[in-house]
């Protein structure tokens, strides 16, 4: 994925961001992943790897063969591996449009936070799907930033997300992908769709979750468009500030932030 | 309850709306709370017995009082009852800010679907705590139609459910109250407050949900409040149309519904 196609930038607060969001979401997102001894997975679209950490430890027998667009992510991603010991990856670069692998190559597919940012996912399942072998199986999630919502409820915090919203959409992105990972998969051929939602819920009595997704993934992932959003006079600072405000003030003792990321597996019938 | 404040009004058609909500939900909802034999359970605001009769049903050794303020709402509840044969249930019109129970009668209380129409939620919690014995638990469950986010997204049906937030807010009820339902406990007074979000999620591979929840429950008491929008003027008659037609139509092959409700459990210390 390019620089300026992916709209949280490759700095190394996003670095940190990514590997708390991971540790923290771990769970609930990947558990249920487990792919068989000597099975050939294809990691579409592996970034700096925080994804491809786990899925190679939960399936330590399974042949992972994890692509990016960039070479900078894949560097700290083999270097992410190297030092975790993980032996069962290769890394590749490559286009999730134009991949080099033979049809029916793999055994399943994961592609991880990745549809987000293209412009034609629809076309990017297409193009994966001849790479899964008969009765393969993709794996997709995906965030889903409308599925925000939170108390104290409050207009800056939701004008702050909407411009990580529209910004996301300015380059080609939607970040409100996640409800629409049924159709999209059916839409591209895979069979038995089945999608299940994770929700994030976090109050006071979960304070892992207030601070590792409410205040270090999700408000930090906002901010991290704010000079973006500031300098195109999308939002004032005034608000701006607000709106940052208002969201850590829903990790507080009588604060609830509520999430929603969205599973789904297909199969190439 | 009485007729102006709640927003759903006591029409036949809402009645009909209630029980197919009932059924769809069921399991969602209820399926974790089982009383044990011998336990007196207070229902506090049980309406037309929509949710009594499951309440009976799941614990059928557990003696249950169940109140409402509107004495219609508790002659429909009696016939529903008896023509489910249920008989562990006694009714009596009462409100729940002045229920004329000593302290530390009831081992649990269970309150559903009732906090979103009173002005004074905190308060009506803080009355009920004392009649409670000690260690004895409250549930609570409601929705949160600000959880409400579907596919194809649409800023008419979006106005469409604003419609409904303002009109129960201004008749002192909130619809947007699931997500601060720990809060409220803890406020109340309550300990060992533990809250889980309960996601109705509607595909076309859950033609179910799509059938009993996203058209017969959701969009069905959103259109409940049309007239009443339409005659003030809170939206256009074209507007209201298509903000209709866009919910049913997340229902539709490739249409996806997300609504979260939210169960709470706190105990008397």
């Amino acid at each position: 994925m390019s620089q300026k196609t992916y709209v949280h930038g490759y700095s190394n607060r996003e670095s940190v961001r990514l590997s708390d969001q991971a540790q923290t979401l771990t769970s609930l997102l990947h558990d249920d992943t487990r792919y068989s001894t000597g099975s050939h997975v294809l990691e579409a679209g592996c970034g700096i790897g925080a994804q491809t950490a786990i899925l190679a430890k939960n399936s330590p027998g399974a042949y992972i063969t994890s692509v990016d667009i960039s070479t900078d992510s894949l560097l700290r991603a083999k270097s992410v591996t190297r030092k975790k010991k993980i032996t069962n990856v290769s890394f590749l670069q490559g286009d999730i449009f134009h991949l080099p692998f033979e049809n029916e190559t793999f055994d399943h597919i994961f592609v991880c936070f990745v549809l987000e940012h293209l412009a034609e996912p629809l076309c990017a399942l297409e193009r994966l799907r001849p790479l899964l072998k008969r009765g393969g199986t993709i794996t997709v999630i995906e965030g889903d930033h409308g599925s925000a919502f939170f108390h104290p409820d409050s207009r800056y915090a939701q004008q702050a997300i909407d411009c990580l919203v529209y910004l996301q959409r300015r380059i080609g992105g939607n970040a409100l992908i996640g409800r629409q990972l049924y159709p999209l998969l059916a839409d591209a051929g895979f069979g038995k769709v089945q999608v299940s939602p994770r929700m994030v819920y976090a109050d006071a009595s979960h304070p892992a979750m207030a601070e590792g997704f409410t205040r270090l993934t999700f408000t930090a992932m906002v901010e991290g468009v704010g000079d973006t959003a500031l300098r195109e006079g999308l939002i004032s600072q005034q608000e701006w500030d607000q709106g940052i405000r208002d969201l850590y003030r829903t990790s507080e003792r009588d604060g609830v932030f509520c999430y929603t990321f969205f599973k789904a597996i297909g199969t190439r019938t």
